[in-house]
């Protein structure tokens, strides 16, 4: 059976953005800070070109990327990207989770789902034995761990205290053990890995 | 110049204690999970007896003591303790923050000290080059932050998700870029070292 892996980016205060976010600004105003290790430094929303993920962070990204087969985001995080400019970004199959799945784009780029519960079941099966990714946003992730359909949980913690915005865990009131399976730090970034005991 | 620490174990999603925690329950109810790392596995305030830290916690707690020459404590965490039994558990002076430094015990084993700031410089006189550690509680870090004087903070994510409590971070809306200093894991928690950028 594949493996359900939920990981998402928080900074040292628990937001995964900081206020003020939106289409194009995902992380809210100033909250670049928080994705400082996916572009390999700092960087600003306005610049015309990103850097790439280098040392521990790209390790990081090609361990995911080799055993994942699929995976699941949130509709808000689906459109914060600007739906990744109409073309699924990854070379497994995505499914946006959305109260309206009859607005799935006839691409074929996107499968929109609703639910959660769903989303990872239809995963789990185009992954073909491969893990599932669930990247977010928040939202998606406290409804998985909520449902117990995630087995790891990644917390990648950024080195800023941003004082205000979207908390990871706001409103989550289930008590869960956690199994501890490692933890390494980048120069942008630590990475804790974690078994969700269900 | 000595440096003034500050460190705080907390829940992966935030919470420095479960909801009801008070004299004799400072971690609440059902959080005597978050300080597993201290009692070198499960433990229950009921317990007659608790257990040593043991390997990298050990370690941690035994670079902690060497480095430091003075220790600040809130007085909520000072009244959640039961004062340590009216004795100071370390061997360097403990200055305690309160509205009502006139109800310091004449034991002198406590320095009551009203004001964060007045208490992390008394301690800084007091340490003699040595480093201050701040203990916490929470708000006592909070404040700490807000004011600048902590060089340094470790943040200790104890492997559980507790749906509830008192955060860390309640109500601090100040942005603080961290560097990062470290991180290691032990077998019941994951040590996080940031320096402060000021």
């Amino acid at each position: 059976m594949a493996k359900v892996i939920a990981s998402i980016t928080t900074s040292v205060d628990g937001y995964i953005a900081a206020p003020g976010d939106g289409p194009g600004r995902g992380l809210g105003e100033g909250g670049e800070r928080l994705h400082n290790w996916v572009f390999g430094g700092p960087w600003r929303y306005e610049d015309d070109a990103r850097g790439e993920p280098s040392g521990e962070d790209a390790v990081w990204f090609a361990e995911v990327v080799s055993r994942i087969g699929a995976v699941v985001s949130g509709r808000s995080t689906y459109e914060a990207a600007r739906h990744w400019g109409e073309r699924n970004p990854w070379d497994v199959p995505v499914f946006i989770v959305t109260h309206r799945p009859e607005e799935e784009p006839d691409s074929g780029e996107f499968a929109f789902v609703s639910g959660v519960e769903a989303a990872v079941e239809r995963a789990a099966e185009a992954a073909a034995g491969k893990d599932v990714q669930v990247m977010g946003g928040a939202e998606i992730i406290r409804q998985a761990l909520a449902a117990g359909v995630v087995d790891e949980l990644t917390i990648i913690v950024a080195p800023v205290i941003l004082g205000g915005g979207k908390r990871l865990f706001e409103g989550f009131s289930r008590s869960l053990d956690l199994h501890q399976l490692g933890a390494r730090q980048s120069r942008f970034a630590t990475f804790i890995d974690y078994r969700v005991k269900q």
